[in-house]
């Protein structure tokens, strides 16, 4: 056992999961699994992790992965790759899967996800790795039979997170702040919704390099006036310029060394028109009803209540259409029960969620959503996400 | 049968296509099966196409989808979506498909796409759908059992653009020039990789908007002095800045409308390094080789052997580590067979292909390639990106 994966919090949570599953091993594939399983991020996509109860756990990667940004400490063992030398590298990889597993442990003794959705991305966005035809089904031929209470255990690994998580997380917040400085700063008219959303994106991936950040990337969203009524529906920058009086809201997602943060912000160019004015207020006194009701031990739907009803006293009930959070963190939006109306599940120490009540009324011609990450912590919670603006504080 | 899809090449093609596989409809959902079925590309990714053999394809999106891009004349149905009031939007999605399929159509004369691999990226990029457990295999259960030479028939469609996709093709191309240029106007030193990515990146987002471009990104990778010797292995882009004398690649993935173009320029920062110089000597000179052979009719083989055979007479033949060139439009890269070693798939009219030789010495501490997207026309071909700057001349 290397020093670098043992004795920490992240190895103690998968290993306490596979004794009370009574499994052996684990294998899992999708970048956001490896990430919570041992902070590393693929690259292109194609790395397949088996982790052990009593061993070291062990990476497969192929040779055009970069190693570089590897956790010290965690086994790496390599596969063939590439159409000039190896037309069908999977089943090898499966084939090594298969013998590392062999050593005493029996099929049912190893898990893996079943869901066929791979929805965090490696750092190669462009495109997905080309799996084959039955790739997963072929991962779970190794493993035991599905095993629902099993699958429930593990993506409730994703719920808390550990203290070399939520380095990451400040990290990543810390970075989608730069992107939001830059949003705020080009609100003039004149500018496009995609010339704000590209300088958002630029500044956020220009951060590459600094620190120990090998990977910062953002996706901004920007709705200007009358588009912002669809931000409950989709985010998109269109080529739209802003105007006086418009709302603008930015849907950002960033991912920085394959950390997630998803925050809104809704501002206005100069003075905003008095149907956005009301609606901003709505949303920004449902954030803030929701975080005074927020804690260890409240329920998920109380907290959904405390923004809802907020919203409900403003007269917007009927157009804040989304839940008010979920959890976020290993993807954009991470598995879990979402922060909705009548979700009996309790918040602990160590989750991450979003709060981001929104309103948007087609007939007002106008939309926002304040939406921001938020740690809980043993006595409350914390912000990650820097408050910007007067209409977030 | 409304007029735009009725009369179009693409829906000729499609029709055609279930005609000789004896099948009265296709079931699709992955954006690049959209894209090429009906250049239509998914905000979201959660739409989904029943095409059938005798009258309209019908396209079933989630509310929470944009509706001003759909092509007109494409008929949409809304399923219900949303945790507040559809905590299950699939199992209406799948009711709804089999309905449509029961008028008269046995289950073996229902296709689908079988391959678990969703490659090309819907618009909301930051994040995939999530689908849930087994989707694709409740998909394919509305289908017949499956049929190889049936998967590999609708792979072929891939192959051969109609008229309609090579107005996208080239307009995606003309964007992702507008890229290069802001590449090379950037190589300064002092300059860091992700500085120069992001402002190509930045230059293609912001063509949104113009003519008819609804949706314009650019995937920048960008790699410096010793950092192109891994180009032949991955692309990214990092903090380095660039020196006098370095070379710098640029891969660039450009997707607009659904339609992609994947290119790669090489330069120099200056005067080259004397070991850059000589591998990019050999690259320019390999492309021009390929191109030089290229027309219809000949194989895939031959056309890699032309660009491998003038990378061996400047000694770097072990260097050139991948296939010449591969299909592109629908995704990044397409299906299809690869511009290989001893591959005897010949070339037709319609066809674009990328040529991009490539010679990564780590000793040299240097790399090369250069990428265009090229189209077979019944003459001859159409090299569809810019030719820019003297190396690629």
């Amino acid at each position: 056992m290397t020093a670098t994966a043992a004795n920490s919090a992240r190895d103690e949570k998968i290993r306490n999961f596979l004794q009370r599953q009574n499994l052996r091993a684990w294998i899992a594939w999708r970048p956001d699994e490896l990430v919570m399983m041992t902070g590393c991020v693929p690259h292109w996509g194609a790395s397949l992790l088996v982790y052990f109860d009593d061993v070291d756990p062990l990476l497969f990667v192929p040779p055009i992965e970069p190693r570089e940004f590897i956790p010290p400490g965690l086994p790496v063992r390599d596969y063939p790759w590439g159409v000039l030398n190896c037309a069908e590298p999977y089943s090898f990889l499966l084939t090594a899967a298969a013998e590392e597993l062999q050593s005493g442990i029996r099929r049912e003794q190893v898990g893996t996800n079943r869901s066929s959705a791979r929805s965090a991305l490696p750092i190669q966005a462009a495109e997905q790795i080309p799996f084959p035809e039955n790739f997963s089904e072929k991962i779970s031929a190794l493993a035991g039979q599905p095993d629902a209470a099993q699958q429930s255990a593990f993506l409730e690994l994703y719920l808390r997170k550990t203290p070399e998580d939520i380095h990451a997380i400040r990290l990543a917040n810390r970075i989608a702040n730069i992107g939001l400085k830059v949003f705020f700063e080009h609100l003039q008219p004149g500018m496009s919704e995609v010339q704000v959303a590209s300088a958002v994106e630029s500044a956020i991936q220009c951060q590459t390099g600094r620190e120990d950040i090998f990977h910062s990337r953002g996706w901004a969203m920007v709705q200007s006036g009358p588009n912002t009524a669809d931000a409950g529906r989709f985010n998109r920058s269109t080529g739209r310029r802003l105007e006086n009086g418009d709302p603008v809201l930015i849907e950002l997602a960033t991912c920085v060394n394959g950390y997630w943060s998803d925050l809104t912000r809704t501002a206005v160019v100069g003075c905003a028109i008095r149907e956005a004015e009301k609606i901003l207020t709505a949303v920004t006194e449902a954030r803030r009803a929701a975080l005074d009701v927020l804690q260890p031990g409240i329920s998920a739907g109380e907290i959904d209540a405390a923004a809802w009803n907020k919203v409900a006293d403003h007269g917007f009930s009927a157009f804040f259409t989304h839940p008010t959070g979920h959890h976020v963190v290993f993807r954009y939006h991470d598995p879990g029960f979402a922060i909705a109306p009548r979700e009996s599940a309790s918040l602990e120490p160590g989750m991450v969620i979003t709060i981001e009540p929104g309103v948007y009324v087609k007939d007002h011609g106008a939309g926002a959503r304040i939406e921001d990450n938020v740690l809980l912590t043993e006595s409350g919670y914390e912000v990650l996400s820097r408050i910007e603006r007067s209409n977030t504080a």
